[in-house]
């Protein structure tokens, strides 16, 4: 699937602001557990932007692909599961 | 410790990039696995930044704290191993 | 879907002998490193598990019920994701 | 540190019995999203299990030798580092 992606385009937007400010946190000399903190927000967004990925992919290219059946729809299957165990892993 | 943080600031400057990049290949209308790739790969250089920052605040913050010992000593493990949870449980 | 388990039964059986053999470190008074080295290999391992069973997830319920179409579909996909997300969130 | 393990084999025992539990759920053929619901549950036990063995370790063995400086310092520093960067790449 194309990505329809007006949601998915402004989380992003907003994660990129969070890692130019984490950037500034450390130019600053922020306290290093103050930017660790950030970090791991950041982190959970980017992952929580992957999952929401993952369910467009699922609604739109794996149903797709099923009601095509074949090796087409296996193809997608292995796609998605390849796509979820590098997230799974980090 | 404050971060001394001339490697991690660019390295959140180049993951900042990447988020960009991101955002640009969803309103470009890329492929949705293509895009699922590239937010695994900011997402592994985020945390690997994460785990820079605690091994500098485990050189920096605890090693001082331990010399010293005491109740400032427990307060930087506490603040440590609270930031590791946080970033273990991502 | 029903899993058709035998490979993950084996995998969990695996694991269990894992977890015991840990048990058995710590009860020994092993080394916390190596204590922790084999808590991430098992860790891997059950991560690993939730993948192979995600995957056939999707191969089965999902393609199953795209094929059928309808509410049944969405509840399957909203499912698969849901568990997604838990199993990313780690 | 040697693991002082009493509260840390417990749990791994609590693990041990709960990956058990989920063999015989695949065995009674229970439904996949049951399964995986109970494998990150798991999962999370076992991360937990992690960080707690970390932060044992900080306070044991990274602080005694920060007490005592030099290269051992440096080099239990280096272990906890790359203990917990493997543990936060799950």
């Amino acid at each position: 699937m194309v990505v329809d992606g007006h949601d998915l385009e402004l989380r992003l937007r907003r994660i990129e602001g969070q890692v130019r400010g984490i950037a500034r946190m450390v130019d600053e000399g922020a306290y290093c557990i103050d930017v660790l903190t950030q970090i791991v927000a950041a982190d959970q967004a980017l992952r929580a932007a992957g999952v929401l990925l993952l369910d467009q992919h699922l609604r739109g290219c794996v149903v797709a692909a099923a009601q095509e059946g074949g090796a087409v729809a296996d193809h997608r299957i292995d796609e998605a599961s390849q796509a979820i165990a590098r997230l799974v892993r980090g």
